[in-house]
């Protein structure tokens, strides 16, 4: 319903939106395992945490059931991505660098098939790229908020997060509307975001904060 | 709009639903009391409580505007429960069981009523026991997200909670699509949800947490 | 589409839309610098809390997709807001005024515009005014919820806030219904829920908490 783009695209769509799912619902298990939840509470963050972008998604362009809720590789996704987690997870003192990991391989995914699947819904192309950003920080800030933590998004020695998304998502929804977006082009947009948050946590890139007075009186 | 099933399971689903609303409508203000908040704020978590799970079911499946904003007798029964919390409410050192108890109940409510609800609008039956489960814990988890505490249906100490949730939307979406769904049934499947969550609080019964590595290094 | 009131109340509806939506990205940009964030941070918490409310009563009310995502002013608001902030904000020890000052204008705006597009929509007075309260309310609650604050609706030391709301919303269904709606009634309306939050917070007016047993053991 309402989808107008061909087929390749739809495969392309299809595969890396499963790989957002599959990245995020590591992502959630692997925070549920660091606060100490047990299997059912690794099973429903990693679900929260690899539906959540694309519930937020859904509910905004109107594809209402949401796909997560109809479209059962989602649910089987995320929960072999918890029962991974549950079965082997890493050692307190390198969990980090998997999190970091898996979480940015979600926001990468998730930023292009947000942009695109709301641009094949009829959104303009700022609209998409938005879409797609918010689809990518949205299963995040859930998981977070919901474990307790500080969204990645807003969190201080998170470096960049958001802005890899946006770069993502532009250039997603750029090659949507001119005709280019394919599975390669896709995951190419996807790795380049991917990629750009990976180098913003290793050389610890970050915006600056808002200016102070003198004094520091701030 | 899409309720196509007869007019005594829509009588089931009223009744039902409503005692939901009560029941998580309790529940908020039990938690808004032991967070001290005044009236207006016992009356807003009431409400977050008991009409959360239901926005969340009817946003999903599409049933917009959602019946807690049009239907009043959901308004007025949350009302109710804050009202009723407000002039009496258990002291402290007892606190924890009608908290437990209520919750209980809407959650086991909320799961039939949200599995039936979403089956009426077409959803398969898988997806149905899932937005079943969905509807049961979102009104828990805003709550505990509202008032600063771990949801429900993460804690460590809360036994299993979105299990019996899952036994109970399960058995409700079983029942609609096996044509066997009306009040009795219905208040049956409710009742093995809250009688397993309960049984689930008073053994403590708890699903495992993640494979530990030797050396409890994890 | 659905919109089916004048062209006078439309711009007025705009006008006071796009002014909630400044004065709640101030708000968020203010809480985003008090946590510390950076600039990224500052931009999306300010985004999140001036779409929170218009995007929860927009996908409520079933105007998809929601006008934050469509109609850019909204987005250009947000960032001027947040621009803002970044480039001057208050120093810490009078930074409590004006946060609270533009959040009882986000306040007053939104239970407004929020009452009259409900209302526009289709939705009765009563429906029309609770939709208003959400719309006010909502975007304030995400922005607190995302910063790890207790929301301000429920705050203990936050004198009266959804009852200004209320009282706003439910001027505006009234005018609404009555034909009176226009730039002026409806700036009328949102200024006395504004005034009436104001005073709330100056003289310290709070509502009653739960009754309490002998002995102060509750």
């Amino acid at each position: 319903m309402g989808m107008d783009f061909g087929a390749a695209p739809l495969i392309a769509f299809d595969v890396l939106d499963l790989l957002g799912a599959f990245a995020f619902g590591l992502s959630g298990a692997l925070v549920a395992v660091r606060r100490d939840f047990d299997v059912v509470g690794i099973a429903v963050l990693a679900c929260c945490t690899a539906f959540g972008g694309g519930l937020i998604r859904d509910v905004l362009i109107g594809d209402i059931p949401p796909v997560a809720f109809t479209d059962l590789r989602y649910l089987v996704t995320a929960l072999v991505a918890a029962l991974v987690v549950f079965l082997w997870h890493p050692p307190e003192r390198v969990r980090r660098v998997p999190l970091t990991l898996v979480d940015a391989m979600g926001l990468g995914l998730y930023c292009v098939t947000g942009a695109v699947k709301a641009a094949s819904f009829g959104l303009g192309p700022v609209p998409s790229a938005l879409m797609g950003v918010t689809t990518a920080v949205g299963g995040g800030m859930l998981r977070d908020v919901l474990a307790g933590l500080q969204p990645s998004v807003l969190r201080r020695d998170s470096e960049l997060y958001a802005l890899p998304a946006l770069v993502g998502a532009g250039a997603a929804s750029l090659l949507f509307y001119t005709g280019a977006y394919n599975w390669w082009t896709g995951a190419l947009a996807a790795l380049g975001a991917i990629v750009l948050r990976l180098l913003a946590v290793r050389y610890h890139w970050s915006a600056p904060r808002a200016l102070r007075r003198q004094g520091g009186e701030s």
